[in-house]
């Protein structure tokens, strides 16, 4: 993974207080220092307060650019959609269709051919060894496993629903799009999200078998 | 991924029909024989009689060395053990189990450091994009689904729900071992058979979504 801000990225940059000239390079100095930042603390104990520090900016010139940490890690991994929003929309609403509406959400942007290309790379990264792996991990966690917790009420059932559900959707992304198993690769989208969101909306509200979750609730 | 033969496994090599002299660069032009075959055409389309062809070899010299083509992917991909004779074994007895049979043996694999170090470097390179990748990949379908559907009974049903098993067992897998998602990773190894065991049962055996898998039973 490269670091820094891609050329088509630059144009979108919103103008506005600070000097034109300063303007670009604090922005690319803020993008760079998250980076490092997401890289060596993980996303969850990074903060605006750290990512400036690091960048020598004011933490206001983060917020004049950046509403907040997920929209660094859109730029750090140079991703076309920005999760944590799909996400929000999709924890929106009853407690009922929830496996549904995120299902949908994922394999509907999975389904975009420029979302994929990325995504299959932050997958690749997520994989491997290196400090950007452990970012897109601790990003993904934070996403899928404690957003979702959150929206279940909390505790260490909600995280173990939480952390099955997310399995399940990482098996079925990587099955459909990344390790081409025909069942699932083969099928329309409508077809995979109706043969995969019924175990996803049990992970989250069925009934689970008897083990020992206490050790998640403390974490 | 290196090509060859780890210096380990030379001393492993059985001494037979060959003369001294011949029998090192016989065995090991087979292996880098497979490779290449497997890289161009993929697992399932390799043959005993394309390999040794590649490696200027009689193909009873192949048969001599090596039992089926999984001993060979085996070497290639220098595993420490035999997952298609592990999950042969898991595959042995009645229907019922079936899925908690597959899973303890996944996990239990998994388990062990030996094995998950090569593993691991198995799921990075399933997730590229190298040629290699692409025998992985093949291997993986090959054991986990076709044989899975065979065991099944084959046909465009039987391919679905082993697909679907497989989707399920790679999530959990890469849930526990790679991507370290806590509601996995942190449960002792029977617990994490426990909750991931009844959704590969249920795929195996139980209901399923109603989707068109006419387009499987053609493949």
């Amino acid at each position: 993974m490269t670091s820094g801000v891609a050329p088509e990225d630059r144009s979108r940059r919103r103008r506005g207080r600070p000097k034109r000239g300063d303007a670009r390079s604090g922005r690319d100095r803020i993008v760079a220092a998250a980076e490092e930042e997401f890289s060596q603390v993980g996303f969850e104990a990074s903060s605006f307060r750290s990512i400036a520090r690091r960048a020598a900016v004011d933490p206001s010139l983060v917020h004049h650019y950046f509403a907040d940490k997920s929209e660094l890690v859109v730029e750090v991994l140079r991703l076309p959609v920005n999760p944590a929003q799909l996400l929000a929309e999709a924890l929106q609403g009853p407690r009922e269709g929830l496996g549904l509406r995120v299902t949908t959400t994922l394999f509907g942007a999975w389904e975009d051919p420029i979302v994929r290309k990325r995504a299959l790379v932050m997958v690749r990264t997520a994989m491997g060894s290196s400090p950007v792996s452990t970012v897109v991990r601790s990003f993904f966690l934070s996403l899928l496993v404690d957003r979702v917790a959150e929206v279940l009420g909390g505790g260490s059932e909600a995280k173990l629903r939480a952390g099955l559900a997310a399995s399940r959707l990482l098996g079925a992304v990587m099955a459909r799009y990344v390790v081409h198993v025909p069942a699932l690769a083969s099928l329309t989208v409508e077809d995979a999200i109706a043969l995969v969101s019924p175990s996803i909306e049990d992970a989250l509200s069925g009934v689970l078998p008897d083990v020992d979750t206490d050790h998640l609730g403390r974490e």
